[in-house]
Formats: C-alpha cells, structure tokens, sequence
C-alpha cells in the first residue's frame, strides 16, 4: 500500500478521508485504510491528520516538517503584497553573492514549490565559476548569429548587447556573481519552473538580495551544443528559467509601471 | 522619444543613465537624454530618479507608484520563507469566495509580476456564476472521452473522476465558488503565466484563502470548442493556468512533503 496508516495512533477521525483527491482511503471499523490504487502523491493525509498516524513512505526520504505553533502576524499579507508590489528586475550587483544560508533557503521554497501532479520534474543548475565561461561562450555565439546576412526581430538590440560586451560591460549577466538554471525533462509540465523561479525571486528580494530573469541565455541554451555541454545538460533537458544573483547596487523609489489589468467576469 | 525627462527637474545623477538595460540614456550637459531607440519599457529609469524627473508616457495610463517610506521589518524574509513553506494546494472549501478587497490585490500583484521582455501579455477570467456550466460541460466532455476505446494512462483515474460526480461530488474544483483562469496568446513566452499564478496563490494562502492549480481544466479548454466559448477563449489564446479560490474548510499540521533537492554546482 502506498499510504501507510499506523491503526494503533489513527483516532478514525476521517480527516484524510474526506481530504484525499484520489479518494482511495475510506473508514473501516473506525480505523482509515488504503481502499484502492491511485495515490497522486500530494501528502494531504500526512499533513491533515491531527495525531501523526499517517505517513506515506515513498517520500520518506524528506518528510513532512511539522508547522511551527505560532500563528502568523496578523499584517503578514500586508507584506507578502508589499513586497510582490516592490520587487523589481536587479541588473545591478556590488559583486556580492546570495551567501550559503540564503541560498539554502531559496532552494527550499523551490523544492517545496506547486508542483503539477506533484510529479516534481526539476532540477537546479548553479553556476559561479563557470558563469565567465558561459558569459564568453553564449557573446561569441551572439557574433556569429548577427554577422549571418538574415534579418531578425532583435538584431538591432543584439547588436547594442556585443557593443557593450566588446566595451568590457555585461550585458548578458550584468556581473552579477551568480546564475541559476531552472531545468526540466522537455516532456514535463511547463509551469513548475516559473512557480518555483518566481518564489526563489521573491524570498531572495525579502532576503535582500537580487535577481532577474535572463530570458536570452536559455534561448541560447536551446540550441548551442558546446554550451549545453558546459552547463551538463541532457539531450532531453530544457533550461526553462534563468535567474542571475547577488547583493544589489541599486535603489528604487517606485513600483514597476505595468499597463492596466485585464479582467473578464463570468 | 520614449523616455521623457524633465530637464528642470534633472540633477544629472547618471542613476538612469547607469541603470538602463537598453544603454538608450545618456548625460550632456549635466542632464539625462535619451540617445537612441530601443526602450525595453522595463521603467527603471522612472523608479531609479532620486527626484521624479523621468516619465515614461507609454505607461502613463498606470504609473509607477511610489514606495512606502518605512521599511519592511527585519523579519519579513522569515515570514515569507514560512508561508511558501507551509501553503498547500487547497481542496476543500467552506462556499464563501475571496471577498472583492482581497481579490483586488491577488490580481494587482498578478499585474505587477516579472514579464519576458515586459510584455505583460496576460488576461485573466475569473468564473463564479458560470462556474456550475464549467463543470457540467466539462465533466460531460470527460465522460464521452472514457467511452472511447483508446486506452489512456489516466484512464482509472477520470472513471474515478466520474464515479465521484455522480455521486453528487465535484472533483474537478472541489465545490470551490471561484475559478481564475490566466489567459496568453500562444505565441507568447510561457513563464509568465505561471509566475503570475505563483503569486497570486501565495498572497491568497497570506490572506487567509485557500487555492489549488486545476491543470486538468486547462487541458479540456485547450481543445474543448463549447468551452472555450463558454468562457470566450479567442482561437489564437490559450489557458495556460487554473486557480481555484475560496476559503479553506481544511487545516493542515505539517509541510508538503517533495523529494530531496536536486542541485548541481558548477
């Protein structure tokens, strides 16, 4: 059976019953049992059962962690949306990195992150001293596609970026000291990867530190071989989300400017 | 030109100038001018001005605000670790929705979220009364699927699905009173849309409201013609995410359980 119920502890609430989306539990003789097949993994009845009784040994190997007793303040989503309203793309950085402790800590909301069919696809790529090698690598990449004759969309805006490489800036990772690839299967779900990219922005700015999306270097890690390979990814990978890093050397005042929302009733 | 700064106002920092990621800026005479096209609209140079002095008129119709004056408190960064730690994917709700002031600031911090290149191409469709024909229209399509011959991987599981309707249950969203669908064109960047549900499913647990990814409703609205007119999908849009909402009628005591990190250091 796939979840584990300890009779002697189970008080036959029935918590877990009624919360069980694969509904494959039910109550018998006042006792929860594993009725039938087709747990989805999503480890609501460990986490609902008031006594401990219930644990599911698949995951064993990082179990639930008990919620801390204390309640929340009461300004908690004050801030949470305070600070979702002030975060901003960081593209300047005083060459300090996320530090261990942090880092650590971003890496466990991401773990912890929505997963669809809790099936968890990812896996994480950090990457510091390497980061020159890709930084060179992807600009030489960039040269060669702007001298080909066809036209593109961005061949103005690249062109700028190997003007700025070639006057010794960054126009790639903006010397920030760290990047973190968010990878997946290419056959998996694509909305992992943004979710637990976006919780690892978001904590990493409560945190004090910085970050932005770097959309180009995972469309340059798409196609070129030779970077693929730096960076260890598998013939059957994507490089989905791409995140720089570090202590920020910059200051706003405002929020980010967005156009209105767009919202339908039904 | 896309940028307009106020030369009266002007100290001539070079902050904008420093921090703009198009390199479009730069200081004559003491003052910040534009040089070049290429704005990003990505308005750091709006929110880096020490003294307002720099507007972007293309956004004009929803200005950056300013930000809170005090600081966030010293533990904000403990407090958001905890709840990204502690949400969980909610499935049982009591009938009473996200009241409006709340649902107010769940789509502002969507309007507000990191976009690929800011092109912020997401609508949102929040479905309450036409919810029930949701369902029905749904669960109907589910039905005729299973009655095929073809042999499917969730094949058990949708006749579990059924089996629950007609028992009078609804397991597609859970008797929640508020579905949320996040809307792109397909031809958009894929990691908005999930970003944007990331954080409105964190500040809604924040507020005391439960929500849960329905990945299976995006499925069936991908292909499911009377649906996507039901709820007026364009031909050329896709739903790319599903959020139910509500409030919660369930507790949980202990953390999601995942599997272990997957981390690789280069």
């Amino acid at each position: 059976m796939t979840v584990n119920i300890n009779r002697d502890k189970c008080v036959g609430c029935g918590l877990c019953v009624n919360d069980c989306p694969a509904h494959i539990l039910a109550l018998e003789e006042d006792k929860a049992v594993q009725k039938s097949k087709g747990c989805i993994f999503c480890g609501h009845c460990v986490a609902v059962c008031p006594v401990q009784a219930v644990s599911l040994p698949a995951l064993n190997r990082a179990p639930n962690k008990e919620l801390a007793a204390e309640a929340l303040p009461d300004n908690v989503a004050d801030l949470v949306y305070r600070l979702m309203c002030e975060r901003r793309s960081i593209r300047q950085f005083n060459g300090a990195p996320v530090p261990e402790t942090v880092m650590e800590r971003l890496m466990e909301v991401a773990r912890l992150s929505p997963s669809a069919g809790n099936r968890q696809p990812l896996r994480y790529i950090l990457v510091e001293e390497h980061l020159a090698a890709l930084r060179e690598g992807a600009m030489e990449a960039l040269k060669a596609f702007v001298q080909q004759p066809e036209e593109h969309p961005y061949r103005h805006f690249f062109k700028v970026m190997l003007a700025e490489y070639e006057a010794g800036r960054d126009p790639l990772f903006w010397q920030a000291p760290q990047l973190l690839l968010l990878v997946r299967p290419k056959d998996r779900d694509v909305n992992d990867a943004p979710i637990a990219a976006g919780r690892i922005e978001l904590l990493a700015h409560a945190e004090g530190y910085g970050a932005c999306f770097i959309g180009f270097i995972t469309a340059i890690l798409a196609e070129n071989a030779p970077l693929r390979e730096l960076v260890g990814l598998k013939p059957d990978e994507v490089a989905q989300c791409a995140l720089i890093l570090g202590e920020p050397a910059v200051r706003y005042h405002r929020e980010v400017a967005r156009r209105p929302l767009r919202l339908t009733r039904l």
